[in-house]
C-alpha cells in the first residue's frame, strides 16, 4: 500500500464473515496509527445473496464516499466475483477463491499486468487445514495483508484478537498464518 | 421513525458489541425494504477506549456522509456518553445504561422535552436476567427498536438471527425481548 487512500472491497455470501474481516482490516489500520472507515452499504442492488463490506484506509483524515473502484477486491463466491469484477481500479489487486472461474482477460498471479489476480484455496484451507470453515475470513485477511503489504504482522494479529471470541485465539492465529503463506507462495 | 434519513449512533467500550448491534439494525432495515449504510469511522479523535458504530436508514438511496448529529444515540459507558452527548439532533432520542450519570439538562424519560433520554438497566439485564453479559448489545437493540419504532418484531428477530453464532438463538431472542420490555415500561 503506497497510496494515501486505499480502498478494499470484500465480497462473498452472507455468513462468510466478510464484515468481520473488513472490521479487522480497519482495526489493524488504527493500531498502526492510520485512519480508517469501515462500512456496509445496502441498497436495491445489494440484495440477492451477496455480502459486501468495505474498508478505506488513509494516512490523513478520510472523507466519506462510495467505494466505486477499489484498489483491492476479494471475492469468495462466483456471484460476488461476477458482480464486482467490472468495477476495480486500474492497478487493482484481485483475490478470488480457487473454486471460482477466472474472469476473462485475467491471468493468474501475473504480477506484470496492471491488474493482478490471485486465485488461492481460501475456503479449502479453512475447511481442511484449519478444520473450521468459519475461519475462511481470517485466512482471507492474512492473504490480503501479504498481497497488498498493508500492516505489520503484530498489528494484524492484535486486530484479529480484538474481534474473535475468547478461546479461539490459537485457531484464528493459525488461520491468519495459513492465509499469509498461501499469498507468499503465490507472489 | 418518520424521517427519510434516520441516523443512529451506538457507543460504548470495545468488546460491548456495538458494531454488531449496528450491523443488525442495518440488516433489519434491508429486510423491511429500506436502504442502509452501516459504518465505523476511526480517526485521531476516536482513539482512547470508546467504540462507535453508526447506522443510517433511509427510504430512498442514501448518500455517504459523516454522521454529525444523530437522531438516536446509545451510550453504554460514561466515557462514550460524555464524548457524544454534545452532538445530537434537536429532537434526538438518547438511551443510556442506568449505571451512567444522567447528563445535565436532561430528564429521565421526559417525552415532552425535545430531546428525550431514557436510562435503562441494559448491562444489568444482560448480566443478571439473561445470564450473559455479552448479550447487552442485543438487549440494547431491542430497546432501541421499541423507543424509536424502527422495525417490525419479525424483521428484527430475523436480522439478529443472521448475525449471531448458531446455537445461541434462544438466548439472543430472550435478550431482544428483554430489551423491548425495558423500553416499553419506560415509554
Amino acid at each position: 500500500m503506497s497510496k494515501d487512500r486505499y480502498e478494499i472491497r470484500l465480497t462473498g455470501s452472507g455468513g462468510q464473515g466478510v464484515i468481520m474481516a473488513s472490521v479487522i482490516l480497519a482495526e489493524a489500520a488504527i493500531i498502526q496509527g492510520k485512519n480508517a472507515i469501515q462500512s456496509q452499504s445496502y441498497g436495491p442492488e445489494a440484495r440477492g445473496g451477496t455480502s459486501k463490506a468495505e474498508t478505506i484506509i488513509g494516512e490523513n483524515e478520510l472523507w466519506y464516499s462510495k467505494v466505486n473502484n477499489p484498489n483491492f477486491l476479494l471475492a469468495l463466491t462466483q456471484a460476488s466475483l461476477d458482480k464486482y469484477i467490472g468495477n476495480i481500479a486500474d492497478d487493482a489487486i484481485v483475490l478470488i477463491d480457487s473454486s471460482l472461474t477466472m474472469p476473462e482477460g485475467f491471468t493468474d498471479g501475473n504480477a506484470n499486468a496492471d491488474k493482478r489476480i490471485y486465485s488461492l484455496p481460501i475456503l479449502k484451507t479453512a475447511r481442511e487445514d484449519i478444520g473450521k470453515p468459519m475461519t475462511a475470513n481470517i485466512v482471507a485477511v492474512g492473504a490480503i495483508n501479504r498481497l497488498a503489504n498493508l500492516f505489520s504482522e503484530e498489528a494484524l494479529q492484535e486486530a484479529v484478537k480484538r474481534h474473535i471470541p475468547r478461546g479461539t485465539e490459537e485457531l484464528n492465529m493459525r488461520a491468519l498464518s495459513a492465509g499469509e503463506e498461501l499469498a507468499s507462495a503465490a507472489k
